[in-house]
């Protein structure tokens, strides 16, 4: 069942799936990407409960859980297939929840993952084929099927950028950071990036960073207190993200920080472009909950504390950018203007 | 000659002289205030080129140089007790040109301070008083002047918040911090503190919070890419800051970060008052020089390199906040508006 074919080649480790999360021999393996690059280990997922916990304690995040959700229901569906037929399909439905919720702002995003292996489950049950394999090529074509789409982003984003400057980013932003540097390469534009490092978790200046260097471009580091500065000075042309969710009036749920970069970008007169499909439910920012993270977070610095004992301290995972702050959605069938799809 | 009067009391140790910089038994002992409160540990300098390197190295910042400048001089004065009478003032005059210029954007401020220790110095020679004890006054006196100073500011500071409410912080803004919480308790004000924790050096983590929390009051920490997000969702009152220079056209030039907070609080209709003297020579942003410190620092949190080893970095230590974002700079004699002392 490993045969299928796979979108990821090209692109560094961080963003291949074998890497991300990957079924194998009973488990599932999550490189853990709080850690990486200093440390390379990996999270082995014995239950979907396992793969729920993994993602809720951000062991792979941003488009890491979407397959890490999948590679979970096939450990469900391997649980399940022991089961009697009549009671797989509670199983797996049941596992699905567990993953669906693992983290509330991306219920939405997660529990269309969910939904699709159960598509591929219950077609498997109909017609008697092995449950694991059905799931897990469900977890690969999905996958798959966004890389695609995240490449075909790639290149309207890149269209945006001038033949030589310089880009700004915030977070990881992911598979459209790898896509993005393969097609500024086949565009042969001469760009450098500029990372916010994005505390606590640091996923600026340990992943995108990471990728953007394992591709051979030139890439700065800064903290999160410098971007309007640096814009400013370095002559920043564009400042990208991608979105938690994209509501479908337009605003932008992403890593905290990114309204305040966007607010900087708008001052400053520097186009920002946000890579992703906005949401084809209804969704308001009032409908969206902006998920509280432990705050002992932020009181840390890898591992030490940084303040004393009696101080407290705030976690909001995410902010909202108004549409108005939004120059472009980059969407795989091209960029829209932020509130026109109300 | 320690029995002067001095203006520190009731302040918790970080804001004390005899932490911050102090000469006794023939040396000058420093706070080290990178690795406050977490270690608690003593630069001890033996020359004043000690001092200023103490100063470039960021041991003290904020406020802290200023006595610590002055207090080189006292070691300088020590040195120079032991030459002929003719080459004392010349040998005063090296030291402190080592001392004025230990970081570039506060040569002026720095400068203040060794002009005031030569003042004395050449009025002690005159008059064949003892140089050290002559020097060791003048830098209390002066740190006495300048905290008394900055208790009348506070009186206007606090004017400025609710009688219950939110005051969000930037970087450590030293002895305002401390003397502005003096004023709370005194006026019986409600406020609560909200600190960006300042990557690289943590000050509003490590110091600002510290000094807060010591005098009683709730203080919450948030990393650099929250202000904007935390302003708006917990409905801050005001936002603060100091500042290492003010220009005469009433440019604020302050700790990286300040300009994109200043610019979130605009956005939000949140007032931003400075604490500073606006310089009295005439200084645009052109004329400063924004000091760019190791870029290492920017790839290391508390000593681990954070990014690959070919990933980069920029550290502009400071940003410049255009007046039109400031709503008042706020002096011992009240509060002005920026740029009409142009």
């Amino acid at each position: 069942m490993n045969n299928l074919q796979r979108y990821d080649e090209g692109l560094p480790e961080l963003l291949r799936f074998d890497q991300i999360a990957w079924y194998e021999d009973d488990i599932v393996r999550i490189l853990d990407r709080r850690v990486y690059p200093m440390t390379i280990r990996y999270e082995i997922c014995k239950t979907p409960a396992d793969v729920a916990d993994a993602i809720k304690n951000m062991v792979t995040q941003s488009g890491g859980p979407l397959l890490g959700v999948q590679m979970g229901m096939v450990l469900a569906a391997k649980e399940a297939e022991k089961m009697p037929i009549a009671d797989r399909l509670k199983h797996l439905t049941e596992a699905g929840n567990l993953l669906r919720y693992a983290r509330p702002t991306m219920s939405e995003a997660y529990g269309d993952m969910v939904d699709k292996s159960l598509l591929a489950a219950t077609a498997a049950i109909k017609e008697g084929r092995s449950l694991v394999e059905a799931t897990f090529n469900a977890a690969i074509e999905e996958a798959n099927r966004r890389y695609k789409k995240i490449k075909q982003a790639a290149v309207h984003l890149v269209n945006t950028f001038p033949d030589q400057g310089t880009v700004m980013t915030q977070c990881f932003a992911e598979t459209i950071v790898g896509m993005m540097c393969l097609e500024i390469r086949k565009q042969k534009k001469d760009i450098r990036f500029i990372c916010p490092e994005t505390r606590p978790y640091l996923q600026g200046a340990r992943l995108t960073a990471s990728v953007i260097s394992d591709l051979g471009f030139d890439v700065y580091v800064i903290t999160d207190n410098m971007p309007a500065a640096i814009m400013q000075r370095e002559n920043v042309d564009v400042f990208t993200s991608a979105a938690d969710v994209i509501t479908s009036d337009g605003h932008v749920i992403n890593k905290v920080g990114t309204f305040q970069i966007a607010l900087a970008a708008h001052y400053l007169g520097i186009p920002y472009y946000v890579s992703g499909e906005p949401s084809t439910v209804h969704l308001t920012p009032d409908s969206i909950t902006i998920e509280e993270r432990d705050s002992e977070d932020v009181l840390h610095c890898l591992n030490t504390r940084t303040a004393k004992y009696n101080v407290r301290a705030f976690y909001p995972a995410f902010d909202i950018t108004p549409p108005k702050l939004v120059s472009g959605i980059v969407t795989a069938s091209g960029i829209i203007q932020p509130g026109l799809e109300q």
